[in-house]
């Protein structure tokens, strides 16, 4: 049976560990709140393998390429699906994903944050394609975002009641 | 029988074609995605009557007044309800709206977004009445928008089951 | 029995009246919309005690600092819960909370968004405790806020049945 992460793995893909935090932080927040069958995603930034936060940092448009951003996205992407794995399961629990809200921290007149976001819809439809993967979505560009991320994505998803 | 297309009638207005795409452009989300009886809307800008993008671009605040922005917004919840018509046939299927989200471009120290989303709410009103167009809503200053978009208005409203 | 209410009370905290506006400002949205069980709210400024609308007004980072807006954070806190107990009589009627998001009008460079809007969040978690107060949540830095407010809070609650 084809799972989303049997197709991440054909994608040449791999989820990182959970996000874990440094021993001084704690978030008055759930990384992934489970609300009936909604799942709330909180803004995620990328996680490294082993599920420290990792960035990106600076402004897309100058520190970032509209490529990079886009790569990163994606990476931000796998976090986001370690975290939904690790508090759901398994990703085939996903019964279609609801809306994406994408934050590029912007240089003055950069307006491409529409391409940068589209490395997560790509990783989402790739993942879960494209009948449970579509959503709904919003880009924009930010003046500022925490720990000077360069991007940070919120989602929702519907799970399989 | 009154209908939200009927009193946009009585209003003057008239709905453009549902949006369409340049054909080297393809989006890897949807203007509108049905989840049970939640439609989500994406981050929509404005329709030329034909359904091509048409802006309105530039920051409000230098290259919009807020009084135009007012217009726009209008007319970025024209395109929605275009959209909307498009996916679910009739308008008169939506039992309430939901949540607004204004998302406006801002120049340096401008700070009347909300009434430049005024505009999108009180279409919303106008063609839906008071009870089913009641919303939440908030309205921002970006940092910059997709395609230097001036105004991206996203929302969610709920379909009679 | 604890309620939130007395939670607050413990936390030396009283809430606000419901937001007053001024005569000639009439809004087309509304600060709380429910739907079915879902509670919406609209993106929130501070009340003084009597209701009316109150700021913060600046950038966070030039006009005020992270504490002070973390401190302004938890009184856009109080006005929200303030206008929810307005609408549904009783805040134990909450079944948990949902998503937050988290505005914050952002001096440039500024990148603690985070530990501001923490003091929404630090009094949702201490009014209604860790499991109905725990929530999905982004912040971000915008370029501006309608009135040159400096926190501009949404959030959803879902109602018991």
């Amino acid at each position: 049976m084809t799972t989303p992460e049997t197709r991440l793995a054909e994608l040449g893909l791999s989820l990182p560990q959970p996000t874990t935090l440094p021993p001084n932080l704690k978030l008055p927040f759930s990384f992934i709140n489970i609300r009936g069958n909604r799942a709330l995603i909180s803004g995620h930034p990328k996680s490294a393998p082993d599920g420290s936060i990792a960035g990106p940092y600076g402004q897309v448009g100058k520190d970032l390429s509209t490529d990079e951003a886009y790569a990163e996205a994606r990476e931000v992407g796998l976090s986001i699906l370690a975290n939904l794995k690790a508090e759901i399961g398994e990703l085939s629990r996903i019964a279609g994903w609801v809306r994406v809200f994408g934050m590029v921290n912007s240089a003055p007149g950069y307006s491409e944050q529409h391409l940068a976001i589209n490395g997560f819809s790509d990783l989402i439809i790739g993942a879960f394609g494209p009948e449970i993967g579509a959503h709904a979505r919003s880009a924009i560009g930010t003046h500022g975002l925490p720990m000077n991320f360069a991007i940070e994505i919120e989602a929702e998803a519907l799970l399989k009641e």
